[in-house]
């Protein structure tokens, strides 16, 4: 089953932050991975494919590994040039193989500064992709399963690619977005549309606050929707990205809410 | 102690034959990979550095796990275009993570066909590099070390290399080449030069024959030299390279010699 | 309008033969170039996106200047791992750019060998796409105008992009392939299906030389084609390509129909 | 001979700011192109090989060649991870063919921009290169020269590249770099040495007011150097690489000193 916000005893409530870094690559930056690394509980490291360079890596999964960052592959699309946000055209073999290929090249690096790789969160188009796409989900779990069936898949709640990850036995991670609106179905809203994207800090905060402690979100068209996610993705790459992850983090500890990695 | 040509008892005779595979890229092919699968005991696989996208090192790992072939990962400067023959201007700290993450990509693609990467042998200018140059042997050890102590390094015996990795506590196995000419030294002659390849199948034999029951190879020179090789390395991207390959461990067979995987 | 089989004066034919070449990357080879541009008239060079370092394209450049065979860019999408042939999410601006990026950097390849680029003719999935899709073709169309209004665009004959060039005031090449089979509606069987290849060598002449004399080729289907076409595409990374590509220049002299290049 | 301040009459000065552009890759940006577009006279423009996908390239010409600042191609070793700041072991085959490819696809959408590219400007480690080593200063020019001798070579005075450019009848043009501490010979002091960066940006306008108004510029150890510069190089991705770049344009205008492409 789906792991959901898990509320050990009566009194007890647990969230994990979680985001995406090691996104640049040789001289290109992108975001401040050494700031959100003081925050975020996990961190989504690329490998490769879409950003991310080895010495790159190499510097992300050394800080996760001394800040005790839980270090998850995320894979994506063989796209530097898009950044991954292009749907490609791939073939199963293709995808099965850039996957296993992602994962224990991040996990060699994870190894070698004393951590492991302990879960696998899809890239950009990929992520997206595998929300819906029966096909291209079930490559991916079994490419994930393949390399190492302890191996945790975080995902949006009920994408198909949670179920096959669940069919395959591998344990899935539901997780919600701190700063995007939500549909009445519990999917996000298209960025472009008005909603997608919710900015202020305050605004923000409470929201992730209210997910962690009750699993509750209201939709962009006022629905309430229950959303029970064991993490929460903050952006590292928007302007503002430290300040609001920290607040985050922050509003969850004065709530009495505690971050911690769910793997 | 590097291992040398094993002799257990006194009438049992044992080799290794190494060779470079999965060098291909994306439509372009570069020898025979699956009758050299047939052939060798242990296949050096490409990491996808200086050849092998993920698909093509995919096949390539199934097959020799599949037909009980060692697997080694072929470690390379990040050179596509140059095939990894180009002695590139890395710092220590680019080339240590470039080493890890090969060794980490191929490993996982082994596991997931049902084996392991159980060794590490340098390609082109790497391997090159790193029979003198004491700073990158030390990188690649560390590298090799890091992802894990129990692989072994396959190396020129007598290189820094060599002394490096048994420094840091590697098992180390020593090759030599089938074709190639030796000097005095126990150097190859360089490409190009009088003497730098055999090209009679017959000779070529004689001589892998010798190496295995004697330890013996004569250099260009004419002296004899004491070449202690656990493994010979045979070619497999030049014309004629299956029946040279074919021919040699035929040889081998009929005279006594076992042909064994070292690792 | 398109460009048709000339017949200057009564008793005067003429015919272009075109192939792909310089597509090899870096230490990998297809097919054989120097051979190939002994035999055609104008050559399809790759320009470094699906395949073709600038040494590669250098070196093919200078021998089809030297042998006075026309410059072709062989344009093509972002796609070095896929050889071109699979259709890619481009935008319009990065399609664009990039079709306007490979000619100016072929036409400086051809220029310092002392010749020039005089046509283009998209590769793979580029080609095919823009038989059928209008915006893509519109693309396209504008980038090579936009780079130089003097050259021609070398497609299919119907093709929207041979429309889309028309009133884009390019001149317009149509061709046929000597080896294809081809559909009651002119277009070409799909490779996989029955028919889509024609091996028999001397079927092959008979068809090109009744091409060039009478515009004539029969479908797969029985029906008689009106195909004319001022240029025909030889294969030249199948086995055999280079005798098929002889064998053929040799039919067509034999017949009386002049080989020529068209720009 | 090599271009110098020009002083056309007696009482007229003027100076060509140029600015490396262009350097960012997919979604990474490097320094504010669009910016520095409005202050700086012409646009060292990269080419894909260090920097600058075809897209971000195209939007770089189509600015400049709406501003009228002149473009030239930043030529580069291929080395997309080490920005071209590594020296790479090419050949002079190799190294001939990637500066025609690059000069040929700038200028291509240079032209569909309405523009063309007038000079070059090598790169990185490519430009230190050819400041003294003289197989490679040859190959550079030659190249340039291959693909058009009307083009003129940017460089530092009195390199080797600039000597080899004028045997070569290329047009010569000299720079100074605003911000960078001169050696008592005229040479750049290295990065990481004391006084290699000049900050105070009173201090640097000065510098280039002085250049450009007496040709004399004063070395770190004191010494006057006379420096006859045609253009200032001012960076752009530098933190208030623009503000300082705007201060050393106003304070020209203020001093009297016209600020004038040279190609």
């Amino acid at each position: 089953m789906m792991s959901v916000v898990q509320r050990e005893g009566d009194n007890f409530l647990v969230i994990d932050l979680n985001c995406d870094l090691g996104e640049g690559f040789g001289i290109w930056r992108l975001g401040d991975d050494d700031a959100l690394l003081d925050i975020v509980t996990s961190a989504n490291v690329a490998c490769g494919f879409h950003a991310g360079d080895p010495q790159t890596l190499r510097h992300v999964t050394q800080r996760a590994a001394d800040a005790g960052v839980a270090i998850g592959a995320q894979v994506s699309y063989a796209d530097l040039r898009g950044f991954g946000r292009r749907p490609m055209p791939v073939s199963a073999d293709e995808l099965y193989a850039d996957v296993v290929y992602q994962i224990g090249a991040l996990d060699a690096l994870a190894r070698a500064a004393g951590s492991r790789v302990t879960y696998v969160k899809p890239h950009g188009a990929l992520y997206n992709t595998v929300v819906d796409d029966e096909a291209q989900a079930e490559v991916v779990v079994s490419a994930v399963r393949d390399v190492d069936a302890g191996l945790t898949l975080l995902t949006l709640p009920g994408s198909v690619a949670a179920k096959a990850a669940e069919r395959a036995g591998l344990r899935v991670v539901a997780e919600a977005f701190a700063d995007r609106g939500y549909t009445a179905t519990g999917r996000l809203v298209p960025r472009g549309e008005p909603g997608a994207l919710v900015t202020d800090v305050d605004v923000v905060v409470a929201r992730v606050v209210r997910l962690a402690a009750e699993g509750l979100l209201r939709a962009v068209t006022g629905e309430e929707l229950a959303l029970e996610a064991r993490s929460v993705c903050v952006h590292g790459d928007t302007p503002g990205a430290v300040e609001l992850a920290r607040a985050v983090r922050d509003g969850l500890a004065a709530a009495g809410v505690a971050v911690e990695r769910f793997a």
